[in-house]
């Protein structure tokens, strides 16, 4: 099997390697949309504890750490797998979903107001 | 443009289109990773709110809601945009991740002691 | 020094032991809101991890096997010493804080309306 | 009633008012420890979201502008509230978990190798 690879693997290869790691260990009766966005959400726990007390600056330097990268890595990889699980078993295109999500940004974020500034939209 | 769907769509392609909305705007002056993944944790806040009270069981009912299934999606878009652009501000491959983890997940947990228990891996 | 417990221990006394041990560390300079909250919201994470496969039933046996008693108290601590400790560096009153928000709560659910459902107000 | 403030409430009688809100509104039924340690999360994620794209030094400020300061302080209660009713329905001591937790802290911290440093306890 090739190695996977953001260029050449769509996301529905990656939802169906997750959902095979899954099924083979008759896991789905504890994949509820509930429990698995709460996985979810613990494991964005993890990834921001590499964070907390560093300045945002200070941030991207821990990223390029060796020692960190990987486990960094490793907590991105736990959020993605879990946000496609939950596609897999609420059935959603996450690409889609994106998608539209990204329109509708465009529009509460039209450029010429939103450039350079991060308030929220309704602030803007 | 062809709409994005998970069976065409590439992770790649995925990023590239966060990472042009983030660039039109000028926003990658706010994007470290400290800041991402703090975004990233508070979209999972709201992924969870509409799951709060309802039994794992009913949760699968409320995902397929028409009115909450919409803002569920967008939720789950909201996730996997700021996960995306954190594996593009670091420079990470998300399907080099999720694959290198699964490889560690399958030696953590061997589906003859894994199969059909949630425990940790440690508790197993 | 009295041990602390619930009965007898005002909220300030606990938010003065809490400043106590982060003056005597030198650690005010990391302690800014953002900071903190996001150490709050990594603690919670922690607290839900055990919880994630259970049943809201059975989450309550979980909560009473003493193995993992011990390792919840203790995450719930680490919650609530960050959010008194948010409170010590804005300045803010919690006691306050939750009398003017359980007297707005009250009016957003009020019992005729709200007893014995879980919705959100805006949907009762 | 006389006001709640941190200086003359103890915890006991947060709780106590805490509890008296869900018990009036039969809401105990829901209020397993997972759908608390779920919602206690949800809420944290409303406070950072104040905060998600200031630099720590500018947070302070914003939790001084008096339109966002009120509605810091509501978050903040709300992560407290959910915070007691876990306490209240697993039977937990607060004051006695922060202090076991703060003296494990004092352990695994010393004023003499902490001081300063921002450094996890396995990492000073």
């Amino acid at each position: 099997m090739a190695a996977f690879t953001d260029a050449t693997t769509t996301v529905a290869e990656l939802k169906t390697r997750v959902l095979a790691f899954v099924h083979e260990r008759d896991w789905e009766q504890f994949h509820s949309p509930k429990n698995l966005s709460m996985a979810l959400a613990a494991e964005t726990g993890e990834l921001m504890e590499h964070f907390l007390w560093a300045t945002p600056e200070h941030s991207k330097a821990i990223a390029n750490e060796p020692a960190k990268r990987a486990r960094i890595a490793d907590e991105l990889a736990d959020v993605v797998i879990y946000a496609l699980e939950f596609a897999n078993i609420t059935g959603l295109d996450v690409a889609a979903a994106i998608e539209a999500k990204m329109a509708a940004n465009a529009k509460k974020y039209p450029v010429e107001k939103a450039k350079g500034r991060s308030e929220k939209y309704d602030e803007l």
